[in-house]
C-alpha cells in the first residue's frame, strides 16, 4: 500500500513538497488505538529506541553503582547536539567507569548544533567521539560493560555480549524477532534491526506502563522515561524539536527522534505508545507528524493541544527571516 | 496521480527510505522524449533556472560592458558553496558596477560548504551576503541594473524592473504564464513561480539549442550554458553533485540543482532539456534521479553511462566511514 501524505510544505499559496508516512498508536494491552498507513512494514528505529537500548544500563545495576541520576540516564537515551554540557557529562560518565573517550567506538563528527560547531572551530578545536550525537548512549554501553566485567573492545558489533543484552531488551519490549536478515548498521556502528513499525508503538506503551514487564524491567523503563522527561535538553539540545515537545507538558510526554524520519513516543497518563516513520526519511516532516499526533491524542487538554498544533506548523523562512511558507499536517492527521 | 518511487535508500538488505518524483525530457521541437509521473503539476524551480534568470545580464549588454567571461557568467548561474573563490569573484563582479556587498538583498548565511564554514569560524569571521549561495546571481542582477540605469533598491521584489526582465525571460523560455497565484518567495527573497514541470524541460531544450529564440537570445543562452559547463566549480563547489556531473563529460552536460529536490539539465548534443522534482524535496534523491536520467539518455556512450550510473548510487556511510547502505535508482528510471 501507498502511505498517505501526512505533511505538506507550502510556499506562497502553493504546496511545494509533500511527505508520506505511517503512524501507529497502541495501548499497553496491545490494542491498536490509531493506525495510519502501512504499520506492518519493517522500519529501522535508529536512535528512536535508545531508551530501550539503555535498559541493560539500569537492569545490570551499573547505573546505581556509578550513581547515575536523571541527567546521566537522559544522556544515555540521547541524540545530543554536541554542546559543551553534553560533552562534559559523557566525559564524567566514562570517568565513573575508569574510561575515557578512547574507549568510544561511535566515530567522531562535528556537533549537530551549528552554534556548537562554530564555537568549537573558533576555539581552534576539532571534534572527537564525545561530540558524536550518540556518545551518551555509548558511554552507557561502556559503563554497562565495565560494571558487568565484560571486555568492552568491539562492543558495537553484533554478537558482542553487550549487543546481545541490547537485542534481548529490544526483542522482549517490542515482541518482534530481531533477525540477521533485517539487521543493518547504524551511523554509530551498532546493529539496528528493521521490525514492523507497530512493534515500537506496542513496546513504548509497555515502557510507559510496565504492563507485561517483570517488576525490575518495569522500574527500569519508568526510570529511563522519567529521566528523559525531566532533562529534555540532555536528550537533544538547544532548539531541538524533542526539547520543545517534552517541555510542552513536563512529565507527560516522552518523545525520541531517530534518523531517517522516525519517532517513538509515549504518553504515560494515557498508557499509550506511539511510533511513526516518514517514508522519505525527512526529519522536518517526522517532527510535524509527531507534534500533530500528540495534539490529537492530548486533545482534551485544549491549551496543550494548541501548543502542540503550533509546533506542528513551523514557518519556512527566507534568508532575511521573512515567512514565505510553512510546514503543515494534512487532514489525514486531524 | 501518485508519482512512482524513483530512488531508494538501503541499509543492510532493507530499503530504509524511498523518494517519489516526476521527470520530464523534451526535445527542442517541443516533443516529449521521456515522461515519468505527473509532469503537469506546478513546481517551483527555485535555483534550477538561474541560467534563464541570467539572460538579462547578457542580453542587456551588461556582461560585455563589464568584461564578464565564463567565470563571472558561471557564478551568475550558481548556487555556490561560499568558498573563498566564490566570495572573491562575487566581490569583483560587484566592483565592476561600482557596488559592494551592501547592495545585496539576498541575506547572509554561513557557507553551505562545511569546510568553508569551519575555516571562516577559525579565522574569526562571520558570514555576510557574499557567502549566500545566491550571491553570484544577485551580483548579476545588480550589474544588470547598474548597466541599464535602473535603480537597484528593492531589486528582489516582484514588480521591480529587474524582476520584470527576469519574469519575461522565464515566461518566454518556458512558454508558461508566470502569474501571481503561483508566485512564492525564494530563500534569497526574489519571486519564484510554480509552473508545470514539463515547461522547464521544454525551456532547457530551447536554452541548449536556441530553437525558437531570437538570434540574440539564442546566443546569450548558449553563452550561459557554455560558461557553466566550462566552470562547474563556480556553479556549485567542492564535492557537489553538479560539479561531478558536469565534469563527467565536459561541455556535453549542463545541470543545475534547485532547493526542494529540483533539477534542470540540458544535453546540447542531443538537443534535449530535462526537468525533475523529488516530491518530498530531498536533494540527495534529486541528485540520484538526475544522474540516472543522464545515464539513460547518454547510454550510447557506455563509459560515460557507467560513470553516471556510479554517481547515481552513492554509498551511505557510518561515522567511521564503513559502507552500511546505498542510495539507488529504482527500475522506473532504467
Amino acid at each position: 500500500m501507498t502511505n498517505p501524505v501526512l505533511v505538506e510544505v507550502t510556499r506562497g499559496a502553493v504546496v511545494e513538497s509533500a511527505h508520506r508516512g505511517a503512524v501507529s498508536v497502541f495501548d499497553a494491552d496491545g490494542r491498536p488505538v490509531l493506525e495510519i498507513g502501512d504499520t506492518d512494514r519493517p522500519v529501522f528505529p535508529r536512535s528512536a529506541v535508545k531508551a530501550i537500548q539503555a535498559l541493560p544500563l539500569v537492569e545490570s545495576g551499573a547505573a546505581d553503582a556509578y550513581g547515575f541520576g536523571n541527567r546521566e540516564l537522559a544522556l544515555a537515551c540521547a541524540s545530543h547536539s554536541g554542546e559543551p554540557a553534553h560533552v562534559e557529562l559523557a566525559t564524567a560518565m566514562l570517568a565513573k567507569a575508569g574510561l575515557d573517550r578512547k574507549a568510544l567506538e561511535c566515530g567522531a563528527h562535528w556537533p549537530s548544533s551549528h552554534d556548537a560547531t562554530i564555537a568549537l572551530a573558533r576555539a581552534g578545536g576539532v571534534p572527537n567521539a564525545l561530540h558524536n550525537n550518540c556518545s551518551g548512549k555509548h558511554s552507557g554501553f561502556l559503563c554497562t560493560c565495565a560494571h558487568a566485567g565484560i571486555s568492552h573492545g568491539g562492543y558495537v558489533k553484533a554478537g558482542h555480549a553487550l549487543q546481545e543484552m541490547v537485542r534481548e531488551a529490544m526483542q522482549s519490549v517490542t515482541g518482534a524477532a530481531h533477525d540477521v536478515d533485517h539487521c543493518g548498521t547504524d551511523g554509530c556502528s551498532i546493529p539496528t534491526y528493521a521490525v514492523p513499525l507497530k512493534s515500537f508503538a506496542r513496546g513504548f506503551a509497555r515502557m510507559a506502563t510496565g504492563r507485561g514487564f517483570s517488576p525490575e524491567r518495569a522500574k527500569a523503563a519508568k526510570r529511563l522515561l522519567s529521566a528523559c522527561m525531566a532533562e529534555p535538553f540532555l536528550v537533544a539540545g538547544t532548539g531541538k524539536a524533542d526539547v520543545a515537545l517534552m517541555q510542552a507538558a513536563p512529565g507527560r510526554i516522552f518523545v525520541k527522534t531517530g534518523a531517517e524520519g522516525v519517532y517513538c513516543a509515549a504518553l504515560p497518563e494515557l498508557g499509550l505508545g506511539i511510533a511513526l516513520k516518514c517514508d522519505d526519511g525527512a526529519g522536518r516532516a517526522a517532527e510535524g507528524m509527531i507534534a500533530a499526533v500528540l495534539a490529537k491524542l492530548l486533545g482534551s487538554d485544549e491549551a496543550l493541544a494548541a501548543r502542540l498544533t503550533g509546533l506542528a506548523r513551523p514557518a519556512i523562512e527566507s534568508r532575511v527571516g521573512a515567512k514565505v511558507g510553512l510546514l503543515r499536517p494534512t487532514a489525514a492527521l486531524n
